[in-house]
């Protein structure tokens, strides 16, 4: 099985990234968490994403806020899907972040979720990876499952609360 | 092999997607252009995403403007892998449509490239596929390397000019 | 008399719904609450809008963060009145939930109030019943009037206290 | 039958509005078009708003751009349900508009659409008075499905071509 | 000598408005203060307006958030100068106001002051009478005078300060 | 009678500020128009701040795009009401020009008016001389109930038009 | 060697201005630290930039926030390199002041850094007298040297954390 | 004396550049003008800062639109000063590229000009080489010095143009 290999630009993100590391503990896949600065530790960055698929990854996850250059700087230097979490940081919402990371020029795509959007981020990988993987994608089916269950039980108690004023 | 599967919500949007279906010929992967839209055809949309996988589809491709619902919808109805291109449309350069497709809720990612980056969105369909296909992923080197040459080759003449002035 | 039926993307939305709710109940108009995911419960938020009108609903109200679909997915499949109301999450202050729910494209409309403007979505529903129901015209005229009171009373406190000074 | 009162702030909005004129056209519902100001002509926009439910209207359309304030000044007058059309002018791309049209304080709602998004304020407004009017309703549900044909229509055509590339 | 006349949409803008009462106070130039709101009270906003030059007022200032349109309404019902002071509400730090009182269309100017800024208001409407005025452009002059001197000894202590380190 | 002195950070902005020289020159008020940069010629710039008072002039206008200073640099070396005017340039759309002006720090305001609204400007600064000036104020009644005719004589033409369709 | 003179437009500023003289402290630059209002003390920050190199400065670091002209008025009165520095206040999350800080015109440049980003304008500044100050640069170098081991070492703490889970 | 570098992250950023080529060839500073990106030619972008130093420049300038990553790569792997120029590309009128180099982290800054500000950065690339090079500041000076003339000569046509009206 692939692993999944989640990269943040500082460790000041990982309140953002325990979001995905959760979910992926409870998915049952493998993966590796690790700090590496697109801007002061470059080689570390780059070396990480060329040497990414022989060492097993099928995806790369890499969260960064402000001028946000880690996803792209990761899938300039890899073939492997890289997916990247745009993190708000003290100003701008985060704005700054998310067009750093979506805006790629043509040629280098970085797959952007929401800002601050770790779990999402999770289980776009497993998805990635359960195109080629039936426990993974069992796995995804059952999470989302649970999901509809919970907001339809949500809504059994709201609904019935107004139903009854 | 899978297939990749182009949803577009309006034929406006095809200039736009030509460049995505322009890399996909030339990369020899098969893939299926539609036009389903999220409001006029939801059915036909659902329809769509819930039987992409029986299909043989690995990964979705969905383009639209505005309030971009299309990817979403998809996402939601499936749990292959989800690209969103975020089009511009006649006012706010494609920002609601960014917003639209990226900023998903827990729990439904969608893969968002740059506004109209079509053919981000087709490289990237092939990197999710090319984690278990290595004549994609060799197909995928094959033409970063020639980018490479492209801009080097750019290099040189421009590097050139200036040196001589 | 036709009902008014309240949806919410995520039980999270309840605090700002509750305006909405507040409004409702004190104008005598009948309506119900629910927990409608347009991504984790679709097929539940399409039921519910297709059979809105046999169900004896007059006009829906919606209300979503993030890239928030619910309304514009109501829309698609009823023909009623579809009121949206943008909510804020954690970023952005509501301008994503914004675009998402006002730039609909051609066909499918969403009549949309402010961020968080549950009372005015309320207030709005009302207006539609109203057009042939004399008794809500009633209700909404009193409840304006009463506004109106209301600002007068603020503006003789205040404009009395800074004369004496 | 009711009518619908289309009004615009400045004779510059005609194209923009022609949309609407043209699917009410369509529609048969009866409609008239005024040119009144918020600004310039502030005692006739007024007038407009507070005797039009006794001549008969059952909702207004508002279409200014800028700081669009003729929407809410119709609506402050009136206890109809009024749609505000922002639209666009030579900066901003109607950001200015749409904010100024939607972001209403709590007590006078607009029922705001997409930046000049006129044809969704006409059919918007048919789908108020259809609450209670089922002619209208029969025309709405045809327009609808036509809409959805055409997609389908072009989807085969587009399906097709890229199916025999 | 002419009064200011101070205007605000809602008694919740009072806490900004203080600033703008506090500096008129210290300037000796007379005001009056009034809540009206543009939506809530059009009738009082306008005729407040319309009666404001034979009532011997020489300037109004008017605070608004969100769709602020009460600048506008009065300017539209006077030939006087207004002032414009966007105010802040729940979302998006005031740009919704800050457009819908600066966006002006031609014939109607709104003069607009920074979001929230109440003092730059009273000031600017001293400037104004100070035109013809010399003892409010002697109190002008002082008060810039002692805003200098204020930062100049700031400037003495911090520069002090980091000169010993 | 005071004078208006028209100041321009470039020529460049001159298209913009014919707007502005046509309404005064309708009006019969004297003004002035110079072209200072508050940063290529600050000096000047600067010195016609200082002089304006005793130079006869009762209101200043300051057009400028970008990180539009000269508002502000005049209104510091001033007491006079300074008038800023954004002007939109290649980028942007005048937003970073509307923010430089109207968002001074207190004690120096600037009455801004919208992105590129020169006739605003000129009809504002008539305002502020109007307030000790009959001959000014009748020619500013003049010119509003002549934009109310031409309102109302479109609202004829155009009400009349779909009135017979 | 040439001095570094740090400028801030308000003492409001310190808290942001102390991470750029921490870091020059811990580098043996020689500074100094001025308050100077491009509005409120004009005459003295232009004086300021005017002596600028005679007094033996190299490089000027400007802060301010809102409409932050100061950054440009210095720029204007020198030819040393100016870096601005654009500084959050109540509202718009600095976005006002770092568009009035880096949209300067053409002719007089402002070496912007991020939104509060006072201690990269400190290394930039030594960056800039490095250019010519060997002793500067390995100061330089041995910082981000340690910056490189600090992300390095928490890579090691978190890679290994996540590793045993 | 020490070589200004420039780098562009594609030839289509040619015609911004050009504007900052053509000041430099009027100085008579050496420079080079390199095509590099940060995504297509990572190590030759990378090595191009990395030998840059000892390869006689003294600043790098570094043009780059969408999620410009450019000049932060550069900086990440030099001590030398870099500059960045944001270039505006299809949509977003280059916020995205504004963002993407301005909100570097702190550790590694770049100085960012206005979008399209390449003459700018050519100015301040003078600037810093001027701290210890007379002869460019000599240029500088008397390029400052035609600037402002050429702005009085406008004047003085301007100025007098409308007296005689």
């Amino acid at each position: 099985m692939k692993k999944i290999g989640i990269v943040m630009g500082s460790d000041s993100d990982l309140p953002v990234i325990e979001k995905a590391i959760h979910y992926l503990q409870q998915s049952g896949v493998e993966f590796t968490v690790n700090v590496f600065s697109a801007h002061r530790t470059p080689d570390e960055a780059i070396n990480f994403a060329r040497t990414a698929k022989e060492n097993g990854y099928g995806v790369i996850i890499a969260a960064a806020g402000m001028a946000a250059h880690l996803a792209g700087v990761l899938a300039a230097n890899t073939l492997l899907p890289v997916i990247g979490i745009p993190c708000t940081s003290k100003n701008l919402d985060g704005m700054d972040a998310l067009l750093s990371t979506v805006q790629m020029p043509p040629g280098i795509p970085v797959a952007t979720v929401a800002i601050d959007g770790a779990k999402n981020a999770a289980i776009l990988a497993c998805q990635i990876l359960a195109v080629n993987d039936d426990q993974i994608a069992k796995t995804l089916r059952d999470q989302r499952e649970a999901d509809t269950r919970n907001v339809l039980a949500k809504n059994l108690t709201i609904s019935t609360t107004y139903l009854t004023h």
